[in-house]
């Protein structure tokens, strides 16, 4: 292990990947006949494997959750700050499990990889897919890795989505279920904003259709106003103003000066657009934001949610952040009322941050204190 | 006048347009050398030119604020719920001045104008403009039409600005000053959706460095997507919600039907963004949007808005609206606050309204009241 990582870190982890040759049957009528899934593992699966804890990612995560690919690497995985020993999420007492999602573009099988039955990129004919098609996926790997039950299925945002699907597809493999910064569907504001995204990413010239990496070149300008526009609305205007206020980064305010000005949020936004637009694929946030859009809890369910929780076995945590203006506190308090009227046992708590949507991701001393308390409550003996 | 007009319209009107051979000179540093203004009126300018009102437009508008251009048209002027005989701005009372500022484009000199120098358009080539130089545009065409000090001047969001700016930079030509929805600058949230918007604009391969015109094209998927994140933030999540909800377009939720699926909120906003594609020049876009992220009205008072204010001679209403997010009461309680601190008489009104930022231009009726009450008590003898 190496000299320099902090002592609550997991340390050095390896992407495992496993290949499936079942086919997947997708909510689409649609089947994917065989895919490969990269996850990560941090702690030990104990002998009764009553230990294991899935951690199911957002529109922009991946299998590298916590912990260092290198020693050399300036950052560790994204939600390393609740996930190692003595954190939220502890290794001590649990085998945590992470993956990348299929329709993703971190190694799972996603619409950058290559079509066995045209030898090209999948590209725009990955099949669409719904909240449920990961669940099942994460089912079939649980399947491999010898989990019948998992203690806890966690997730923030979209993540919290799928923790709550397992509990109604899967009641009997899901002991405690936690909701962070989540929805049982999204509102028309946050349509509007993710179909803005991926209207840029479509206008973009270099997108082709979908086929630009059969043409070796990137939508990069779409991408970047995707994430743009994403990035904003995961902050808050308190913790915008914060950071960067109107400070400039260029030019002068001064009357009598005919030259740009370039406020520090232009540049910085910028530069994050375009960090993503490097490491991200289109294909992939175009399928990832439809199925957040479609998600819909209760929908099969005659739209109540009642109905739709009686089917799960699981206890739950909920969790939400004050100023997270994407997914508002109001959007788990419907989540929480859906559970106490179907007599589910669930804590719930929101935490008072200034960050937005982002404080899911963020340290935070009276989050990370509900979250552990929590876990440290849930059986694996 | 038509027969089917309403009786409280100001009915039929010309667009005016005077050309001034003075030159402009801008905060810039530069100068305009000659500029064309577009504008209309509305009711009579009385003998002692005492009751006359100006109307500055924010970013989307223009000098059409009231009545009809042919008895066909489908709708009136953008703020027609405002202005007209017995309304609010009392066409009855008052001689209502309304113009499209410079930079525009619909029809006073902006970007898309013949440069005199080059004989194309000025493009990207055009002055950067700032809220002061549309207050001494309108000044100029003041003293055009005879007009020393004007009963009030009225402006919501960017127009409240420029209002307000008047009231420092004139202070003996303003009697009164309604600042609606405005801020004395905006946030870096608000200036990171500009610059997103921008972003969206200046990546479109038909922008062609600002040059489109010369090049007979529109950078429209640009500035569609612009138009998209801009009419996304003046709406409330509410309003959006109330009249989309999740609707379907088209397509269905069903499981095993693999089609896309449309949310009625998606063709909505692509319907908004394409149509303004088509009316709205991307140059003035751009140029506009940074004069309203430059804006700060205490700049050069130190930064302290009480001595900015300390230099005003109006009296002052201020309106805000409950669920406008974009510039959301805080902002018009800080212009109050300001103004009591430098002595001025203000009246401040809070609207409830779900309708976001777009309810400064929709009709209300404890708006109207209030609105209408104020401008009933001032004298025009």
């Amino acid at each position: 292990m190496s000299k320099s990582l902090p002592a609550d870190s997991v340390g050095l982890v390896t992407p495992q990947s496993i290949h499936f040759t079942e086919p997947l049957p997708l909510a689409s009528g649609r089947m994917l006949d065989s895919y490969t899934l990269m996850y990560e593992s941090y702690g030990e699966l104990n002998a009764s494997k009553s230990n294991a804890v899935l951690i199911c990612h957002a529109l922009s995560g991946h299998h590298h959750a916590a912990g260092y690919h290198s020693p050399d690497d300036r950052k560790p995985g994204w939600w390393d700050s609740y996930i190692g020993p003595g954190k939220p999420i502890d290794t001590n007492k649990f085998f945590v499990v992470a993956l990348n999602n299929i329709g993703g573009c971190h190694g799972s099988t996603g619409p950058s990889s290559i079509n066995p039955a045209t030898g090209k990129p999948w590209g725009p004919d990955f099949p669409k897919l719904r909240v449920r098609d990961w669940v099942s996926s994460q089912a079939a790997l649980a399947d491999k890795l010898g989990i019948d039950v998992w203690a806890a299925v966690i997730g923030g945002s979209l993540g919290g989505m799928q923790a709550m699907r397992w509990a109604l597809e899967y009641p009997d493999r899901v002991r405690h279920c936690v909701v962070i910064a989540s929805a049982m569907k999204l509102t028309a504001q946050n349509i509007a904003f993710n179909e803005t995204a991926r209207q840029a990413i479509i206008a973009d010239p270099n997108f082709l259709g979908g086929r630009y990496l059969e043409h070796n070149t990137l939508p990069r300008d779409g991408l970047s106003v995707a994430r743009m526009i994403g990035h904003i609305t995961y902050l808050s205007d308190y913790a915008m103003g914060k950071k960067f206020g109107r400070d400039l980064r260029s030019g002068s305010f001064e009357l009598g000066i005919d030259e740009p000005i370039e406020f520090q949020i232009e540049s910085y936004l910028r530069y994050q657009g375009d960090t993503f637009a490097n490491t991200f694929d289109a294909n992939s946030y175009l399928l990832i934001t439809k199925a957040l859009d479609y998600f819909d809890l209760a929908r099969e369910y005659n739209d109540d949610p009642v109905a739709a929780f009686s089917q799960a076995k699981a206890k739950f945590l909920v969790i939400s952040f004050s100023t997270d203006w994407r997914f508002s506190p109001e959007r788990s308090r419907e989540i929480v009322n859906a559970l106490m009227g179907a007599n589910k046992a669930v804590s719930y708590a929101d935490i008072e941050s200034n960050f937005g949507h982002d404080a899911f991701l963020l340290p935070n001393a009276r989050y990370q204190q509900v979250f552990s308390r929590y876990l440290a409550g849930i059986d694996t003996e």
